[in-house]
């Protein structure tokens, strides 16, 4: 039994910060003049509805029910997965645009909010949901809305550095969401691991969940042509980063179908790696999907990143379980974190395979540090842009070890509310469950012994 | 048993209304302009294909995804959920198609065609299935279509008043869609009620099908803002429109979570909840939509919704089930009800908080009856708007209680084909239902004593 | 058990294919002008993002979700549906966009890609889909990809004679999609049978999997309109693609339910016919549903391919497999087939009914051949156009029937890994599956003899 004082902890948290989130939007906030009403016809804003709007909520589709379907495979875990995946999603987008609105104040703090920040603060909650996903069955409601409150500010004002500073180029957020997201999910983890966690009993998926899981799969896969492509400055890298992530996650999905099977001993294919693994193509291209000109290495980098996967579930995840005592339950570092991080080395390859020389125009605006001034000199060169690219995976992997670290130690802190041991990755603490929960989540899979009551007392035969 | 004319009841419906709408369509319809050929080029279809279209789309999801999948909650209604939703959804479609062009004929009847067409008879489909949510698992598919005949031409007409009369604004149809379906659904299920559809054994969840039901509900929570924007007369209202649907919903869903804990016993989430007042603040700013200059007032807005909508779930529909004796199956009045009547009550206090003095223009895009004429004169002032906006509140409320009342009546007739009591909430009687359909519905759900027989009998130690 | 050669042949398979694909996207594959970075803006280029790309994202949900969960209805075989569905889908992208570079090039085989071959790409998805269809539960994964193979070019180099010399008007490719895949897996599944496929026990649903089945029926539904606007050549033309498809939808829906009571001995309706017999009215107003000027009869033809398609269901698919020995899985031919045809002497119909006289301009944007020269004469007259869809429909099925019976015949041979009898219609020999496989799959299906052991022994009485 919950104590009184953290069953009621989750009411306080959402009200405090619910309040709060009022009170700032009611001082700072307000619509930009694309949104507002206005003696001119405005041209932007009719661009927004039309070109970005549908980009938009392929977005939204990915975030919601994407990455909340795609979490349900656990047997007793499903009201969770796509509840707090919501919860978390509708915390990260308000709080986000607090947060991004006070990084990019200028004079004084006032944010203003069109669809691209409706936009971006569905990408901050990627990060934290990828986060979740490393954490998943292992926190309470509060511990997780405690997560995201920490986590959020500092994806933020390090993908703030990474843009606005180092001036990289991360069209589809591989460096700045994925990887954050999975390597602090990791620390986290690791910080907040305890043996009960592992090899659990409630740990493993049914028939049915796994499918639940394949509508999150599927949408996340459809859709992920419109993440890489969202943020894109021009129309012809919008369809650039289209079909670059297009190709990448067909290219991603072939491997990952013939590599699951091949590291297979009875040469099956396993639905997680189906589930996950095709769509690290997604996450690898996402760095540079405006930027690959060549079809065949958009291939080549989701062949690449379907076969680390694989691999990465099959003995990386184990691994880091048994001998680190880092629990990934979603397996994020195959999904996001390794593909993030050959995401970010591909733009550095790709830096020198297709150099100025290969742009007839705007090379500037994928690489605004390598505008040319009016004397013709640009600030960066290929090489220095290079090198930030670097120290942005760097500083992205730093910044998300060490804050997971410390916020994963900060909810062991017995001041929150704690998941019992036995009630790891299972709703019923959390949730009203319907009278079929326990049979689903516990009887179904002893199948064995059902079949044997079944016909042994009466001698009815097998059917 | 079903006697035979109860049996053949519905084709001969079915085919009776097919073939009229057939002759209908052919004698009355014809495209509009826009979907023909022509030798100018037209602009406005481009337009439409290009701005509406995708909003559209988003639309078409949340009738037969959203709505369809929110109703298969019910443990052994699944089938006639999404199946019976399909139907009524495609019979409004086509009679809302009628209705409409017969009430907004000028000269001769005549209705014309185009993408707008197909959106508002998507609305009129809405209406038609929130009241379907009221009845759920009680009339038999003759009744579900006799029930969408009626409601159809008294839901139009009376949108049609309050759009053209009363000139109000409504743009996500909250009063006219929502509030109207509700109430309607809420009068019909008072006048058909009868003892033995309360309390009754077929009604609750499984834990997949409470699963199954999220997908209906995260499609309608992401498309919403799609849904308040449709209509909206030019393209910075139909961005606000979003931006207030969407911070809406995420303080509904916040304060959905913080609530729906705090009420219950043990201090856990009900997936009721969860499922559906999430999506109250997408009502409850729909008829404002593109009215709000301030986003947190659209976050106000979002939060009282999201309240009142777990507190009616919780204490108000019990109440009205045992008290009143109105059966509400899917808690229409918390999700559309209520939050209907919040939206037009806010539409009051809006009209009030931002004057035309807010407005640097466009003002009487949103009120067509504010409009100045060439004396600079508006034919209604903030006042006259107001209690226009009172009044359709009113008329709606009265329209639809009298008329679903009647229709309750009405289907209560012994001619039509009536399910039997203990047929209520299931598909058996209407369905082909493969083999585990009774387990599934069943047994499952009375577990413990399959683990008695489970292991007692031959000493097995429990997993 | 499966011998190593067999076990291995798909990791050999997928690994050449795609070794293969990667090799000829390097040699010959560029992205087209309008994807690439060029001084001129473009506007082609943004046409393109903002027309198109809503469309291809709508058909790109149908090839993955729709398809992919419209097959899950089988009760063991979830994870093959989805999964492989998804496997062919990739490879036959890849695939298709080489084999239709192929028969573009003119100088020299160099192929382009911009958004229009990833939608066309979508589309030589679907046909092999169709095919899988016919084919689902009987063949290997190695098999499936080898069917692909031969059947792509098959059907490719068809639509390009339909398209390019005999110039048909196919817009949404009913003919050479539709009929091709289904005739093709119909005489595949000829060539292929035996008699341990028929009457199969593992042939047959669960109440769940059917529910997840309409997840794929709907999103077909809701996107059809898109897929068969989506290459219409005007936006005038796209409209009333839209249109005319949602209309005969919405027709085809209503009569589906009414023959499916109907023709019912109980006069249930059958979930089978709700999931796919509603669609049939997309496919049959494929051909022409950028010609049809009158709603009415879009609406007419959705009405016949309703009933055409529950008829099908109920008694020509039985026949098929009970008298000619064609084993046709999810009755693609009630589906894709018949109403194909139907698509395709509709079109011949339609020329008639429409003439030249009822366009006022784009007559030559629908029948190119039909353009009128400089001396104002026409290369075809109706006559001319109308034999020339009567000769495609007649190419289409004896080029796919052809195709389709070699292409059974070979994968009958015993190089090909072959799935064990008792293993029809089952993921158990390809996938790892949970522990409750068993349980959902076969003794989910034998309630009765549960419920006796269940309260029998310890005298309990039944819930």
């Amino acid at each position: 039994m919950r104590s009184p004082m953290h069953q009621n902890q989750l009411t306080l948290i959402l009200g405090v910060f619910q309040a709060a989130f009022l009170v700032i939007f009611a001082l700072y906030g307000s619509y930009d003049a694309s949104a507002l009403p206005s003696k001119e016809k405005n041209v932007e804003e009719a661009v927004r509805m039309t070109n970005l709007y549908p980009l938009f909520q392929d977005t939204h589709v990915m975030i919601f029910i994407g990455f909340g379907f795609l979490m349900t495979f656990l047997k007793r875990y499903g009201f969770s997965a796509v509840s707090i995946n919501m919860l978390l999603a509708v915390f990260t987008i308000q709080w986000g645009i607090i947060v991004r609105g006070m990084a990019s104040a200028h004079h004084g703090f006032k944010f203003t909010i069109s669809l691209e920040q409706l936009l971006t603060a569905d990408f901050a909650a990627a990060v934290i949901l990828i986060s979740m996903g490393a954490m998943l069955g292992k926190l309470s409601p509060s511990q997780y809305v405690i997560m995201a409150f920490f986590e959020t500010p500092v994806a933020l004002i390090v993908e703030h550095i990474c843009v606005h500073n180092l001036q990289i180029n991360d069209v589809g957020g591989s460096i700045i969401v994925h990887a954050f997201g999975a390597y602090f999910g990791l620390a986290c983890a690791k910080a907040f691991g305890k043996k009960e966690q592992r090899g659990h009993q409630n740990e493993g998926s049914t028939y049915h969940t796994d499918i639940f899981a394949m509508i999150g799969a599927i949408f996340l896969w459809i859709y992920w042509p419109s993440f890489n492509a969202a943020v894109a400055a021009t129309d012809d890298a919008r369809q650039r980063a289209v079909a670059n992530t297009f190709l990448s996650l067909c290219a991603c999905t072939m491997t990952t179908f013939l590599v699951s099977q091949a590291v297979d001993k009875h040469k099956r294919f396993d639905m997680v790696h189906i589930a996950n693994s095709t769509l690290a193509g997604g996450v690898a291209i996402g760095t540079t999907a405006n930027v690959v000109l060549e079809p065949y290495h958009a291939m080549i980098v989701g062949v690449i990143a379907g076969a680390v996967s694989v691999i990465g579930y099959k003995y990386i995840t184990p691994f880091l379980s048994e001998k680190l005592g880092i629990h990934d339950t979603c397996g994020v570092n195959n999904l996001h974190g390794m593909p993030g991080l050959i995401a970010g080395f591909a733009s550095i390859a790709f830096l020198f395979i297709y150099d100025e020389s290969r742009y007839p125009a705007q090379y500037d605006k994928i690489y605004p540090g390598m505008a040319r001034g009016e004397d013709g000199k640009r600030m960066f060169d290929e090489k220095t842009q290079a090198l930030n690219q670097l120290m942005a995976i760097g500083l992205v992997f730093l910044a998300s070890t060490v804050s997971g670290y410390i916020t994963g130690l900060l909810l062991k802190l017995k001041i929150w509310d704690q998941v019992q041991d036995e009630e790891y990755y299972a709703d019923g603490d959390y949730f009203e469950t319907p009278g079929d929960y326990d049979f689903t989540s516990r009887i179904v899979t002893s199948v064995s012994k059902i079949e044997v009551a079944e016909y042994n007392p009466l001698s009815q035969k097998e059917v």
